[in-house]
């Protein structure tokens, strides 16, 4: 069973890097399951209604989602309804939506999708550890393949929950920094590892930003709007080999495509 | 005329990839210049006029250094005198130590090497923007061959800083997360660019510290020794390829060798 | 020579404070010159010329700014005509606006109104310490009566430039906290110091916000608008005393009227 | 009955200030129970067992913690046997030690004290407000006498706590900024609020350290190693008065003592 991660999509040349080449790389990589991060997916900020459909139909399974998942207002009523959007399990109890859901694949194998986020430089959640234990308990025996999005900014938080993972679970996917990393790798218990899977969306930018706007805010330290690039597009994202039998990961591979 | 930039050196295990490989790699990758950021050399905090003796010794040409650059006291006097070692350019005035140098390689060729750090998430140093404009300013026509280590946490900041710098410098190279990102590229002005070269050091880790103690001290939050872990080493680098007519770059490559 | 410095005005009911009391305040407690930070003056955030101007009518001779001060865009225009707007010194050169100015009080004495914003918690801005020494050098002979306006979140770095400026200023008011110390006091060498004067602005509130709104935020980590509070207002501001022969400070009392 | 609740205990002009003061205000101001924050009392860090004997034998009766808990080490096995030693409660279940306990007072009145971290630019800890709703709940009917020591940063925090807490409890009494805010009252429905109680400990310092260093690590951004400074002291507390009936305050008046 092959599972393609994807890295966060931003906007509009993200959007198009699905359209257009999701179905390809389905059937290129011989995808079975497509899990997408859809945090950025509406501008840059939040994700709609009818962007997620367009996604879905696109050929996305599931969209995880991070610290942007509240900016559109409608998913506060949407996210109780579609199951398939992820958000971060560590909001405290009572949050809106579902921080883990399990989902039928082919052939009747059940996928576990688990949003997670970092706290380091960022939110102030409820401990990411803890809660995945609490995740990995309620799962229990339901599915041994479990997809984890750990949407984190610094890399000793992202690295530290691999490990703490390692063998518990399918495969951590560090997603959030908008950069793909190179550290992707079987970890020595057999789940499939990477800091970030990194950003499907504009690829002259700042990390899904226009340049020059970002610039001026570095250096004039005064507010400036962000807009998402209108560029030609990259898609970012791994493709996770598993082991129906114990849900370990016997392959990751990253992947990293132009427009 | 090809240059080594090498990660982020940590502890004992990042030495041993230095002296073991490094003689290796610069016959192999042909190169003709050795940089490498020597921030966690000593123990994974600072360094040592000891050790940076021996890490020249064993082939590095130049060292840079980031927000651990002072964790050993001795370094305070030492950066004086030796020139070899570059601390970030954007620490106020009056600061022990050269934020640039410019160092003579083969033929009589002119390399600038220039340390930065970024400012979110990290410390309140000056506006790496305008220091970096400062820096090239004082440089001038000495050399078209410029290397940038930009020491930063924020993705946005490292992307803002390739795109500010393109065609202007040789190279981006980003250290400081000890994770090698998978983005290098040659900008469209020319310069190359990563996000981030990565570490020198203990794979089995979390970025150079042993795994439980950095698991332990997120779950408990209380304050934990942490100490550079003592596995196999991985060596983080990436090598430049530069036109010396033009001082821009034709190629950037990625290493990333197991002991 | 009585200054009266008075803290963050925030909305409606901090503008009410203003135009009701300030007229009584000048006379009972004898004022010759007011300032007021007007960083929250519109509807918590930022400030228009509108808004201003009721203020400089109601009697505040200078306004001072802080982290709000670019939150209404016609500002950016506004600031560089209105010369009583006073914004942090250490934006980068360039800024719009002023980061100090020189203003005649009655009989012909002249004010130094400062504005200068920490780093800690807070904004990428140039050094505080180092900016204020540039513009001391800067006022030069040209008054030795001088008012600064320490815009900062952290008491270590508000306390450490009281002691820095101390009996090189008259006072060193902080501002932006939106609670009012009981720190004031002159200090060794003559100049008055307060860790953070207040705010002027609603009472029952969260500094200045719905008490409800920002224990929900809290709560749930979920956007939540932030809105000004309708209640009675609270009016923070302290009085210092000078003493125009030499620029130091003889007495600083604070002042905490209630609608 | 009457409650002294004293601010942070910093080194050993701090301890100082307890040694010669305490016995006297107790009386003079006919003070039935005393709380201290402890957290500095060990040159500047933690607490040891030697200094918190020192501090219960000159009249202190429960001392509260704060983010330096943990800096003195043999605090982590002694914590477990001294339950007047009082640390956040927000801390992760199976932390040594207490975040709340429950002290007879004079006539066999019971108090209950509780610690609580803030989150806002400080540790990763449990949301603080659903960790109070919790220990209020546990405490239940035992006592309704109960003192809050909520240490924290951020004002907004604070006074949020202040709100979310008015009617449940005796007092809340901010910590941690080691300056006294002057906005100390009675809630309108009935706990006595105060954003920081202060600091005990050297006057003419940085929150406790020397001025110099300070100031020079501000302004070289260069590690500095910080000693408490060694001057006069002054003691920072508030006392509350409470209707046993209702556990309800009646009063709060801020202590500001100098040597
Ligand atoms: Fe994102
Ligand atoms: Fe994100
Ligand atoms: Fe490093
Ligand atoms: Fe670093
Ligand atoms: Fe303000
Ligand atoms: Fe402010
Ligand atoms: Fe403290
Ligand atoms: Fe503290």
């Amino acid at each position: 069973m092959r599972i393609l991660m994807i890295g966060d999509i931003v906007g509009r040349p993200g959007r198009r890097a699905i359209l257009n080449s999701l179905p390809d790389l389905r059937s290129e990589l011989n995808i079975d399951f497509v899990i997408a991060n859809g945090e950025n997916a509406a501008a840059g900020h939040g994700i709609t209604k009818e962007i997620a459909k367009q996604l879905f139909t696109a050929g996305v399974d599931v969209l995880t989602m991070g610290n942007h998942v509240w900016n559109k207002k409608e998913i506060i009523d949407y996210i109780d309804k579609e199951k398939r959007i992820i958000r971060p399990a560590n909001y405290p109890p009572g949050t809106p939506g579902l921080g883990y859901n399990i989902f039928p694949a082919k052939d009747g194998v059940l996928i576990a999708v688990v949003n997670i986020s970092g706290r380091v430089f960022m939110q102030e959640l409820d401990c990411p550890f803890r809660v995945v234990d609490q995740v990995l308990a309620e799962i229990g025996d339901q599915t041994n393949i479990i997809i984890v999005d750990f949407h984190a900014e610094a890399t000793s938080e992202k690295v530290a929950m691999g490990w703490y993972l390692d063998g518990r679970v399918t495969a951590i996917c560090g997603t959030h920094t908008h950069v793909q990393t190179a550290d992707e790798r079987i970890l020595p218990k057999g789940s499939a590892y990477i800091t970030d899977v990194g950003m499907t969306g504009p690829r002259d930018s700042v990390i899904g930003v226009t340049v020059d706007s970002v610039i001026e805010k570095f250096i004039t330290q005064m507010p400036r709007k962000f807009e998402v690039a209108d560029t030609d597009y990259q898609l970012n994202a791994v493709v996770i080999g598993v082991n129906p039998q114990n849900g370990l990961a016997y392959e990751i591979e990253r992947v990293f495509n132009l427009e």
